[in-house]
Parts: C-alpha cells; sequence; structure tokens
C-alpha cells in the first residue's frame, strides 16, 4: 500500500500573477525527503518539467517509484541523507496545484479557460511560498530540470539573494522559434479536438485525439534520431499486434508513440497541459536585461552553478545552456559547463543515469 | 494567360502494383523543357518531393512560376539550351496522375481508400514509362529530390541499364525511425478528422483541421531550428494579427506555419497525402541486398553520380547521404559527395540555390 506523500502550501490569497489576474485559496503541492538541518541550510528545491509531479522518488508516505528515482535518496547523486529535499508541484499543474482543473472559488465551478494567464514566474514565485513556509532563508542548491530549469531562472532572479548554489538541467534562457512551434501544434492539435469545447470537456467527452497527437509530437521532440536507429530500426510489428485501421500501426516506433500517448492522454488535464505549455513559450529571461539574455543572466546572483545540457536535445539545443553558463559565470559565479554526448535527446536526464548521476553528485558533494 | 503545360502518359493497363493490386486506364502527367537530341541522348530526368506537381519551371505552355524555377532553364544549372528535361507527377499524386481521388473504372466512383498500396517502386516504374514513351533509352541524368530521391534509386535498382548518370538531393536509402515517427503523426492527425471519415470526405466536409497539422509539422520538420532563430527569433505578431481564440496566434513563427497550412490544406488530396507518405515510410533500398543498405545500392549500376546533402537536415539527415555515396561509389560509380551547411534544413534545395546550382551545375556540365 501506497499513501499520498504529498503535502500543500497555502499561497497568499489573493496570490497576484504576472500577467495580471490574481487566485484566491490557491495551493501549491510537494514532497521533502531527508531533514531539514537546525541550521536550514541543506535545503536542495527542485522544480520540475511540464508534467512530472512533485513525487520525484519513493519516500516513507509513498513507497512508489518516483520520476527521479535513481538519483535521489540515502547515498544517491542527490543524497538525502545529508540534504532536505523538496520538489514542488509547479503552480497550474494538475498534480495537487491550484490548475485550470480546481474549482474557482469565486463561482464554485472549475476554472478551466477562466484560470489566470500562467507564467513560469507564478510558478516559481509559488515554489518560494513552500521554501519560505518551511523556515527555510536560503536554498543550498535550486535544481531545474526542462521547464523547471526556466522556472529556477525566474526564482533566481525575482528573490535575489535566495539561492547559493545552482544546477541547471536540460533548459533554456528562453524558448527559441523551434521549441514555440512545437509546442504551438501541441496546443493546436488539442484545441482542434472537438471535444476540448473550448475547454468545456467532461470525462465522457475529453479531447484524446488532440491529447494523443501533443504526447507523441512530444515524444518525438524529447528524445533523438540517433537513439531510435538503434532502438527501432525499421522493426514492424508482429501482425498480431497491428490495427486494422487503414493506414494504421505498422512500424515498432509507432507502436512506441502510441503506448506513450495512451499512458498520458487521461493522466494529464488538457486545460493545465495548454496553460503550462503556453508560459514555457513566454518565458524569456531577457526580459530581464532590456532584452538581452546576458544582461538577464547577469542579475542573478549566486556562488556556483553547473549548467548541464545534451548534444541530441533538438528542444533545448546546447548552446541555449551554454549562453546560461556564459551568463551565470559574468554574474560572478563559478560555473561548470557539461556537454553531454548521451545519444538520447532532451529526456537524456531521466535516462542516461550514469552521467547525470556523475556530474550532479559530483557538484553537490563539493558543496 | 497560362495553360496547362501537362502531358500525359498513358500507363499499360493493367499496371501491376509492387504490392499486389493493379491500376487500370491509369497515366500520369509530366512537363518538359529544351529539345530532344536526334539521338536521345540529352535526357534529364526529375523526381520529385511528396508535394511538387510536374511544372517545376515555367515552360512555353506554361508561364507561370514552378517549384524549382531557379534551377532549370537556358543558362541555368539545369541548362535547357543543353539537356531535354523531364519532370514526372509521381503516380498517386493529385497533380495530374492518378491517386485515390482519381476515378475506379471498376465503379465509377473515385478509388479513396480502394485506390492499391503504393510504393515508391510504383512511382519510379510509372516514371518509366513516360521516359520509354519518349523513346528514350537511356537517360543521360536521373535526378531525385527528397522522396523523389529515394524514387530515384527504385528507379535505378529496378532499370538496369536506364541511367548514366545520377544527381540524389536530400534523399535517404531507408526512412530511419525518427522520419517514420513524423510522418506517422502527420498521418495520425488526418485520420483523426472526423471530416476524413475514412476517406470519404467532400468539399463541404473535408479534413482540414488535420490536413492544417500535418503541414505545419511538416514545415516544422523541413527547416532547420538555427534558420527560425535569425528569421523569426522572438517576434510578436502586431495585435491585429493575433487571433482572439483562447491560445490563439502571438508569435511570428506561428503565422508563418499558420500561412503554410493555409496554402497547402485545400490544394492536395488528403487520401493522396496518405498514400504518398506511407510510400515513403516503406520505402527500403537494403530490400534488394538481403537486409543490407550497402548491397542493395551496390546493385546499382551508373557511371556517375553526386550526393547532395545538409547538416541542418534532421529529415533525412546527412549520414543517410553518405551510405548513398559509399554505397554508389562501391557499386563502381565515380561519386562527388557534397556536404552542405546551408541553415534551411531539409528545404535547403528549395532555397539555397546559390550552392544547390552550383553543384548541379558543375556536375552536369562535365558530362
Amino acid at each position: 500500500m501506497t499513501h499520498d506523500a504529498r503535502r500543500y502550501a497555502a499561497l497568499p490569497s489573493p496570490f497576484a500573477m504576472k500577467r495580471g489576474g490574481e487566485l484566491h485559496g490557491a495551493r501549491v503541492a510537494y514532497e521533502t525527503w531527508g531533514t531539514l538541518s537546525e541550521a536550514r541550510d541543506n535545503a536542495v528545491l527542485l522544480l520540475t518539467g511540464l508534467s512530472p509531479s512533485a513525487h520525484a522518488a519513493s519516500n516513507a508516505d509513498d513507497a512508489s517509484e518516483g520520476w527521479w528515482e535513481a538519483m535521489i535518496g540515502p547515498g544517491k547523486a542527490i543524497d538525502t541523507s545529508r540534504w532536505f529535499v523538496i520538489c514542488v508541484n509547479s503552480l497550474g499543474s494538475d498534480k495537487g496545484s491550484t490548475c485550470a482543473a480546481s474549482i474557482n472559488p469565486a463561482t464554485g465551478e472549475p476554472y478551466r479557460l477562466d484560470f489566470p494567464e500562467l507564467s513560469l514566474e507564478d510558478v516559481a514565485n509559488a515554489a518560494q511560498v513552500v521554501v519560505q513556509g518551511l523556515g527555510i532563508e536560503q536554498l543550498a542548491c535550486l535544481i531545474g530540470c526542462s521547464m523547471g530549469g526556466m522556472s529556477a531562472l525566474a526564482y533566481m532572479v525575482l528573490h535575489p539573494g535566495s539561492v547559493r548554489a545552482h544546477i541547471s538541467v536540460d533548459t533554456a534562457p528562453q524558448a527559441q522559434p523551434f521549441a514555440i512551434a512545437i509546442r504551438s501544434l501541441q496546443r493546436e492539435a488539442i484545441r482542434l479536438d472537438p471535444h476540448w469545447n473550448k475547454g468545456r470537456y467532461s470525462d465522457g467527452s475529453y479531447p484524446s485525439d488532440g491529447m494523443s497527437i501533443a504526447r507523441k509530437l512530444g515524444v518525438i521532440t524529447y528524445r533523438s534520431a540517433m537513439e531510435w536507429n538503434g532502438r527501432f530500426a525499421r522493426i514492424r510489428l508482429d501482425p498480431e499486434r497491428r490495427d486494422d485501421n487503414p493506414f494504421g500501426l505498422e512500424f515498432e516506433v509507432e507502436s512506441y508513440l502510441e503506448g506513450h500517448a495512451q499512458r498520458f492522454v487521461h493522466t494529464f488535464d488538457p486545460n493545465s497541459y495548454l496553460y503550462l505549455s503556453r508560459a514555457s513559450d513566454w518565458f524569456d529571461i531577457a526580459e530581464y536585461g532590456n532584452g538581452s539574455i546576458m544582461e538577464g543572466l547577469k542579475r542573478i546572483r549566486i556562488e556556483k552553478a553547473m549548467v548541464i545540457g545534451v548534444s541530441t536535445d533538438i528542444l533545448f539545443p546546447l548552446e541555449q545552456q551554454e549562453q546560461i553558463a556564459e551568463g551565470l559565470r559574468a554574474a560572478g559565479a563559478a560555473v561548470d559547463f557539461v556537454a553531454l554526448d548521451s545519444p538520447q535527446g532532451h529526456d537524456a536526464f531521466l535516462v542516461d543515469i550514469p552521467n547525470y548521476s556523475r556530474a550532479i553528485g559530483g557538484f553537490l558533494s563539493q558543496l
């Protein structure tokens, strides 16, 4: 038996959003691992990609495997015998935090598209409420993966002095047009599904087709062509696994995508997906530097950072991690830049555990 | 005034298809430029990508600009004062050739999904009927771009001795899983559109949404992230050009994709798109070499070849053009391999005219 390990932090009410609008009675879900030291100086905050929950690893309350299970635990790269680790479910995500599927206290109905415009700055501010609520003045380290890496940049620029060290994983200082195009098309697939119905879907009339296309496009861009050449090549499905529809599944890679889509479609709220996806497009550290990425990053004051990227990432290409490393260095931090050749593309941080463990474990052990 | 410059070649009836099935009373459309020499030894055949018509350039009958206008004409890289150039519309394409939208003589109704399974070998065989019908025993050069490059490999392996020289442009000896995944998702977007209706759509009930998603995904993968960084960056649309729909267009890159989609959706028959897309996934030169790409290519007997590819092409990556070059070389041809750094991705052959002109013009001038 596993239990819900989530805790909840109430956000100040009203909670003002960056682009206008406010939330009343909102909360974010989080989980923790390890023990906060008396000096409260061993806290590590983890901000996630678009879809994961706060359940990054198993813990006493929930023994089920987390999404970064191999990285977090006693003796692992993020060593919970030393660090007090907090993972926050993004504001706007439906894994326990207030989101478009939550009840709007003003109407008693779900927000749906009445949820205010969401930005990663709001995600960062909500996470900071959790940290503050735990009595932590300064994080020993802030780790952000993928979208969470952008939320982390927002956190540091909005809360000067709140972070000592930072680990930036497979992320970017702003969305480039290729990533915007991909995410825009994912959103369009959902919006064009007649069952989306301008956000007013139900379990019985649900935009499964749009979500399926969005997820498949996600998986295609999260992985890499190189990995798939070795993994799937041109292998056909056994005849009994093919589907009978015209132009239906025939190749192993198609079945792999179908499996991913099936597992995702009903486990993520479509409207929440739209909000978080657009927030990723909007984020731009250059907004804090008069239009310059470098100037924006130079406003971040931390002591040390490690910036990790992968040469096979097409969504957050390596030169974007180089920009982050350069900018943080120009701001005065001691920065390690780690360029990996993992074949798994953007998702390498979830798959290439040996390389990410070595880098992250090595960095944390020297703090 | 421009006139239809198309000519038509009747295919043998029945025309047997590679995967079984046959066509009766089928034809393919083609256009020509220049004059066939008395010795009939100056013919250049051009096989196209998935969507272009046979109208590769303006000519006496149709003054409108063709899809490779800058490359074909007197004094241009494909110099029509010397060469007799033929461009064939692929069998299965709706630009004049028999396709899924054509009338099935057995029923008097459009074929729709009763069109037999289409392969690029069928496309190649239909093109060869045109060449034969013009009394040409051997092509001076066979040029194939993108999907047409795969059709060209099929042509050469199926018709030994029919080609002296070959120019392979941005193509592959087989579809890799990344390309299959992209095309599968494009087909799925069309198939999931309720208006597709298992192929039984009409002008009034047409799968526009599915075609739009398919086209946008195509354009995303035909270009490159690098080009878009320079071209679109994070430029927003003027407020009056945004759409009012929730999560509607906001960035310039989204508007660019929308424009491409709008121009395409009603100018290509959706069922024909499905057939040609799947034919691209199916093609595999290794079928002619006991499962080996190299052995398959080694069965192609030509004198000279030029193989061109682009480092920014994510759909047909450069290593696939290297394979073609190696294989043709191993088969005994003198092969020039040209690796370009054009930023435009797979579509570079349509855009980077200076580099493609220089390469193709140089090669042809030495024949």
